[in-house]
């Protein structure tokens, strides 16, 4: 077994330590972990980590490849990749051959919480300075993408990326995006570079500044009343990145005739009432990571538009304030742990 | 005022009294009510009536103009007609400018237990012999349709057919239909002469002949865990018409990759998993009633294939024994009163 330092789950934080890595399989690389976003997924399960398997979270991070496997033929040692939070899936299924292996019918395997598919451990994540992945679940970090801000692209961008773009957004098009976080700005910086018209829908006017920067074309205050019933059936595509339990009936409000409302913050129990969609034709989807061809092609269009996420760069000793800090949202947009103060892998 | 024998609410079922309409107004037609179908709505309205406003059900109906207002150009005396349950709407609005009355900024003017938009009195069905409507909310009857078979295309019809159209059901895609009920098995008919595969999803077997005489192609049951997990991400259309609230998470399992399932037989609340939706990227919607063009295409399309709904026609004397056979589902597929035991207006 190879061994590399980690942050770990220990009762309410997480706490340095020591993980083992599989050694290679033949169609692994082992990456140096430079940089790895701080998710909401990864709050909500240090929050309610149960200790029976160890939890190392971490699922969107960059690094360098170190190591290869005798077959793992996509990369060379150096190579700058991108990982996400999948990393394996059957391959073999209808969702895997249509390239979607984030819906794989086995379940794809996570970076962290999952369990490998072939010597059945609990996947430990990259909050730590070594992860060793499959070659086909790890990307080129395309040139010019600053590998710290490209991290959060692995896991918030693909995330609204994916509906961005199977609901069509793009020229003509007209687009809200609820809640300004870690997935809201980079939906905002991706519908607009698609072309889209770009609306953000905040609590607070407060936001202002921050949604013309991003891009934003408009602003709308979800508190006041008289600006969402100006806003009626306005938007083809609602892209609800608000991270919280929230009642969508005010954003669904904001979809246009046969627009869809995409529910993407929040991954629990959702009520609608079927008036709401009726009204409209509305429809609602959920959207969450991507398949390997999307993330590569959001990838590419990051680096030929020049996104990344707008990040606070921390050193991953401080990774339980950041923790602390995104629960009360105390970030713009997205935290990201430097893992460069642990010792490489020994 | 006019006035015109119909079945008022009346405690728990419905007993024969003598209605006043208003008299025509310059666009105004009056149609003498000869068959009018029996919806869940009807049924719901009359178990739930408060008692404040008089009620009177029935909104789906054919007839013949019998009298016509000064500027009531599209109809002749005689001629055969059907009314669906919107009567009027604002017209200005941009819902309304699309030809989605339907979804009416102002809200359409239900058929019974609406408001009128000109003298505020609450609007009373059709299970009378006379209604007066306003020219444009009363459709041409095409040639061809069984007048009385052709009643609950003005609900039951235009409610799946909007959604079978919005979500492009023709040849190659793959459409299920769950619950084989009034709309259910127009659903069936519709999507199979749009060129759908069509299959029905039953709770039991018993209705394969039904389906297969429908002109559906395959029957899954939704009670053999078995069949439903090999169906597993099939369809790209699922239209839900199941009457009572209920866990739509294993009909979405059917829902293919981008798919959607429209949910147009329960209109309360529905309560969905947010992963649900994720895995595949699954859509849900609703529809209910239909726009003055959609409403006119679906019947020209019905006549063109032959199609009407499969009723059992009861005069209206025994409205109350189809009430409380619809209760417990004992009717194949929608019942059809005859209002022709009825005086005609006096």
């Amino acid at each position: 077994m190879r061994s590399t330092p980690g942050w770990q789950a220990d009762g309410a934080g997480l706490r340095q330590t020591v993980l083992r890595r599989r050694e290679l399989r033949p169609d692994d690389v082992a990456v140096r972990v430079d940089y790895c976003g701080v998710c909401h997924t990864d709050l909500h399960a240090v929050r309610t980590h149960s200790g029976e398997a160890p939890l190392v979270p971490g699922h969107e991070f960059t690094g360098v490849v170190t190591d290869l496997g005798r077959e793992a033929t996509r990369f060379a040692s150096g190579d700058p990749v991108a990982v996400g939070n999948i990393v394996d899936s059957c391959g073999e299924c209808a969702m895997c051959r249509a390239g979607q292996e984030n819906f794989c019918h086995e379940f794809p395997t996570l970076t962290y919480g999952g369990t490998d598919r072939h010597d059945g451990t609990s996947t430990l994540g990259a909050f730590s300075r070594e992860y060793v992945v499959r070659d086909e679940f790890a990307y080129p970090l395309p040139a010019g993408l600053d590998p710290a801000a490209a991290a959060p692209l692995l896991c918030a961008g693909i995330t609204v990326w994916e509906p961005l773009r199977a609901l069509g957004a793009g020229p003509g098009t007209r687009v809200a995006v609820a809640g300004l976080g870690g997935l809201g700005h980079l939906a905002v910086k991706l519908a607009v570079a698609l072309g889209a018209d770009t609306t953000v829908v905040s609590r607070s006017a407060g936001k202002a500044d921050d949604a013309r920067r991003l891009g934003a074309h408009d602003l709308i205050v979800s508190a006041d009343q008289r600006q969402m019933a100006a806003a009626r059936d306005r938007f083809d595509v609602v892209i609800d990145t608000i991270a919280v339990p929230h009642d969508v009936s005010p954003y669904l409000g904001l979809v246009a005739l046969d627009g869809t409302l995409s529910h993407v913050g929040h991954l629990g129990a959702v009520t609608v009432q079927a008036t709401d969609l009726l009204i409209g034709r509305k429809k609602l989807s959920s959207a969450g990571s991507g398949g390997r061809p999307a993330t590569a092609a959001m990838l590419e269009f990051c680096a030929e538009h020049g996104i990344t996420a707008d990040i606070e760069l921390l050193p991953s000793a401080r990774v339980n304030e950041a923790l602390e800090r995104l629960e009360r949202n105390d970030v713009r947009y997205r935290f990201v742990l430097d893992l460069s103060d642990l010792p490489e892998n020994r």
